[in-house]
């Protein structure tokens, strides 16, 4: 691809075009050197879906949770997106076998997309390539985008931050009370679901979390995130897990925070890109190495690491 | 403490005082102000010592195999430090009971002197503040420096990246094979100890680390991992370890290795630096924040994080 192809690839993604929309998540994905110019031609018609975070532990149903949330959005007539980014995988997301599993019921309905994505890690890794990747299906006029990660640890956190809303998932039997401690995800959940609600330990998974949340100091005027419980596979529960998204997206706007969110977001991505673009300088100035002369001399005791970093800084 | 009292505390140090080496250590764990003077004093006495890495899952008996090298090492009148690193820790790692646990045997040798270290993450975390931590100790004047990971994961082999050899111990028992591929430590031992090897299972530990380490495709002069075996809690084995890590020095200084290892521990370390020092300086300029203001625009959809980026680095 050239950047002279730029314009009409954007333009056709804007039209609902998914193989367009596919297009663009590769670029992001191979880390393109014509990310700066999509992200240019995308900038001006983002900032209009709603980013929905969908993170928990292997097992709690979360494919079936996103597959079930996707059939309420379309009842409810909004254009859905789903970028499952799996950062442990070395290899391409694009593996078309896996995207129609996990796109179920929706294999044939235009008005969704589903795309899986790696990180692989490169320059940064997640850091960048989630929200420029978020920005195509954004610009692409994708009402909802839900954001999933597949693996666990600190990068559930780490999407979890990408998002206006995060939607923690349990489930009974999973010794989730503790779990949920030890990930952090007391902290970033917006909107907390038990699934398999039918089974065993569910009420006790639900007062645990609650009793839990509640612990939690929260400014007047502070959302406070509701403990929903769901049968995912049946449908059941699910359109109350939409009714809460779109209570939280309103208190979002009316509250300031979407605001603050995005800034903070925005700021994240600006900055890693800064630094990407510093280090990759650094590497190479006037044709030799700065950073290995610096660093030679700081072997050598001649300098110290603090001394070189001014140097390198200016 | 303040930036005159550096001179006289660093030279303390040299000459051995263990109080003033702590005090060092615990200015780098605290993040203080004063690292730049600190670091300034210390790079012309740095490089002498000799900085193993010690890795390995939890249960294979690090801390008895540092114990029993430190032992080793003492017979052949080297001094010894261990700076035990803690990533997970939010606490001080200046505990004196846990030090005075660790020093086991060591506890009344003034040519022994261990600490742990808390990683807290700030600013880079680990990244900078071991290197920092290091060079006290080198400076301090111990011919031998062991930095020892607590903990698991990427952070451990972090933590090798810090040191002149790392040595990677597994035990029986603990589907070592699959989890050494996994943890990628085959690619960055020097020096492979299956401790434990009066157990059930130690001679196929070898066999398979062996194998696998075999099929590495390694150049002409380059160094071969031995693997080696131990019981730490007898001290069997440790003279041949520790032998094979003054190998491994040897070839590191006659092949050139160790000056590239340290000058790209170095650059690694100033980049880290000068990054931090940058995003402070981004968080306010002009008094204002300039960050925050691109942030907004891209939000706003007025321009795009790269371009925003070129700005912040113009």
């Amino acid at each position: 691809m050239t950047a002279a192809a730029v314009p009409a690839l954007v333009e056709k993604a804007r039209e609902g075009d998914p193989r367009s929309v596919g297009r663009l998540v590769s670029q992001v994905e191979d880390e393109s050197p014509l990310l700066p110019d999509l992200m240019r031609a995308l900038a001006p018609h983002a900032g209009h879906a709603r980013i929905v975070g969908l993170t928990g532990a292997p097992g709690v149903g979360k494919s079936t949770s996103t597959n079930a949330l996707i059939g309420e959005l379309r009842r409810r007539e909004h254009r859905v997106a789903v970028l499952a980014v799996d950062p442990s995988s070395p290899f391409s997301g694009g593996a078309l076998l896996g995207d129609r599993i996990r796109m179920g019921d929706h294999v044939l309905d235009p008005g969704v997309f589903i795309r899986s994505m790696a990180a692989r890690g490169h320059l940064g890794g997640l850091a960048w390539t989630t929200p420029q990747a978020l920005r195509v299906l954004d610009a692409a006029g994708f009402d909802y985008v839900l954001v999933e990660t597949v693996g666990v640890g600190q990068s559930e956190v780490e999407v979890a931050g990408q998002a206006d809303s995060t939607m923690v998932l349990l489930a009974p039997g999973m010794g989730d009370g503790i779990q949920a401690a030890k990930a952090g995800i007391l902290e970033i959940g917006d909107l907390y679901v038990v699934n398999k609600s039918d089974r065993d330990g569910a009420d006790k998974v639900r007062r645990d979390l609650r009793s839990m949340l509640g612990l939690a100091e929260r400014r007047e005027g502070a959302w406070r995130p509701p403990v929903l419980k769901t049968v995912a596979s049946k449908g059941e529960g699910v359109a109350d897990v939409v009714d809460a998204l779109e209570e939280h997206g309103t208190w979002l706007r009316e509250s300031g925070e979407l605001q603050r969110r995005r800034v903070r977001r925005a700021r994240n991505e600006i900055e890693t890109l800064a630094l990407t673009a510093l280090r990759r300088r650094w590497g190479t100035v006037g044709g030799g190495d700065r950073l290995d002369d610096l660093a030679a001399a700081v072997v050598a005791g001649e300098t110290d690491p603090y001394t070189a970093a001014d140097q390198l800084t200016g």
